[in-house]
């Protein structure tokens, strides 16, 4: 069975009580609890936690990570960013939410700045799907609308995604690759664009279909690593 | 459960003693024997069938087609090939394996010539694994060799692939892309290249295994077809 | 030198004032208008013209084809479609624009349904750049703004692209895949979303800039056809 | 016109006379000559020049760079590996060579371990095109072939590529995806498997002819850089 960790930085949920109001237990909590419903393994941890709760154990006992974070990134340590990417290159899957796209994780990841325009003014959000033959769909309508999220726009300085899942529209005339994944090594990275922490999000079922899917989708696939360096020939050379 | 449909063109088998000698019960035969056995809903349908086996029926209840063709590509009947791509824009995977490349409803799919270059000289065929986080090489080491085989040789008048999953060496000093994966419409493709009818690759069990893995990857996705046509606006239009 | 060829359907331009009001010399003169101002070799071919206007010299003749169709889709000969699609896998460029996403060229260079969503309600598009490094948007802005066009809306029916270079936002609340590259055999592909006959799409500058860029782009690369079939071995074979 | 910068960390050819001696003007000076030759304005830098020659005016002055490096990737200072990635972000080509697989440049942009297979036994290296379409092998026949040359093989753990424009088959047995396309920010990058230093590589016609295609293919589109950061609606929201 796949073994989850849903780690958050869990700092808006300290200092603002309107984000302490809609999630109780932390955007993890609240991520943890509906995979967990569903049967899915899972675990949490938190930024404030020794190593950030990214143990060697941890990850190790961690097919799929989910991250969210956003007010302090520059707090993750650079050995505890290295350890994850090493993880996902090794297989694990990664699902990267919201304003994570600034994580250090993903930024490392992606090889750009991964900027965009933003906005925090309570408008409407539309994320229409664009791969109706993925996964990471099932389950899921033409579109997922929210009435109340932060904007992101294009341009997203992200590398072209293998697959672009959900494309979003904007009240204020914007768009949005919000739905994007990528092979890293051996394991498999899903951005997911929703989940501004003042804003229910993580509660509406079609975000919680569309993460229980891509949990699903990025979970490591049972084989050996490749090997790579130095590497005797299969077939017999002609000497030259 | 994922129901398979194998269709075959069914004629090597009847004219030439080696091909019938090493697939008794027909190439659909093998490759049925093998899915049934990992309790995949397996049947077979052949070209010398009514409606070459593919009724309404028939696709209306084939999750997943397999297709192998070569002799006779032009005896399918368009009505069919139409048929099949139609199931596979609603949702219906479809392998194609070896010389299926010239058939009409891969051609179809993929609006180019799929001509290559051939060779049949008995040589070694090594397939290289590309994308060793895809599903469809689950259980699949760093390369499958196969002693015999046909040579298909690039160019490969293909689209690009979505995810290019192996890419073959041949003793003859030749490369191909010989695992290709398309989303079309609401289903799902992926191009096989081993298979040639007087070989037993169908007999080996690592590639028994990336054709079980790609039922698995191919079967449709749980979700309604988008609407397409006229449309009522979401939004209050403004009056110019 | 580029030798591009204009081909039109011609036939809205016939019959609806509103149309031949906004292009006095067609869809297409206008298009050659702006071309042949830039310097590029262009002539144009309508499809009341014997065998269209793309005789087997015309082809030959044309790096480029721009293709814009609506109403009479169905009158396109199938040998005519089928030599332009000969003439693109054998590297002529070929760009498709607004309507022409259902012309029979187009559908069978994709291989699928080609269907969308629509709407004529003198919306406004703005048409994002999402692919900042492309020649296509040379001297363009982050969007382009069309303050009325008819709505093409997601779910797109098309192949992912190779490289997806314009999302479109509208008012009413839809997106669509607006600028998508494709290569088939030796040549390239480019669709173009906007241009509905009865708005002055064409005379905007930066819609004009984008239909100049793809033409360079699209242009085909000098070097030789691949040979197909069968083939020597360029390596000495082992014998078994 | 497009100017070239060709960065070599320059080390064999002071402690290697079968370098010097194939590369009399080091590899940069080979490559800065074949393309001055054809009318590229072209300057070179290399390691151990002050700031590694890529001072903040070299890169300003640098629409494409390309980049050789092998034994010293370590000694390039992180700050100058920084710059060349902000440079890349912001529009300049970026061409990798051979053993740059390993630069620290490289692997930032790609977020991957950029490993391989290898080995050096003067064995035979064929580059088949896979995309015949691509301006990067205008003038370049179905394959190059080069008589002596180090293995690479796959897996190479790199993104899949955007492009992939060359497949290498090795005498040994390996393939290997050689010439691949990535669009990072707005920016363009080649990465092009061949060049060991012990053999004459860069003195071959065709290998030369690729570099000329890819600088032509890298150079920057001119325009502006996207905005980032906070953005106004360009739409009237409603209030909630």
């Amino acid at each position: 069975m796949v073994k989850v960790t849903v780690w958050n930085e869990n700092r808006h949920e300290q200092k603002n009580p309107v984000v302490s109001e809609i999630y109780p237990s932390g955007i993890h909590g609240a991520i943890a609890g509906f995979l967990s419903e569903v049967g899915i393994d899972t675990k949490t941890a938190t930024l404030d936690e020794p190593e950030h709760g990214l143990t060697n154990e941890v990850l190790a006992n961690t097919d799929v990570l989910i991250w969210w974070g956003h007010l302090a990134h520059d707090e993750v340590k650079d050995e505890v960013v290295q350890k994850v990417q090493q993880r996902v290159l090794d297989g694990m899957g990664l699902i990267v939410l919201h304003s994570g796209h600034f994580s250090k994780i993903f930024k490392v990841l992606m090889g750009t700045s991964c900027d965009l325009k933003w906005r925090e003014a309570d408008e409407k959000e539309r994320l229409w799907v664009v791969a109706p033959s993925h996964p990471i769909v099932e389950g899921v309508g033409e579109f997922i609308e929210l009435e109340k999220e932060e904007m992101y726009g294009e341009h997203f300085d992200i590398p072209a995604p293998d697959e672009l899942i959900f494309t979003s529209w904007f009240e204020g005339g914007e768009v949005f690759r919000s739905g994007c994944t990528y092979a890293r090594g051996n394991g498999k990275v899903f951005y997911f664009r929703p989940g501004h922490e003042t804003y229910p999000t993580y509660h509406n079922k079609e975000i919680q279909q569309v993460i229980i899917n891509a949990v699903k989708w990025a979970s490591p696939v049972d084989r050996k690593r490749p090997l790579y360096g130095n590497a005797q020939p299969l077939e017999k050379l002609a000497v030259k």
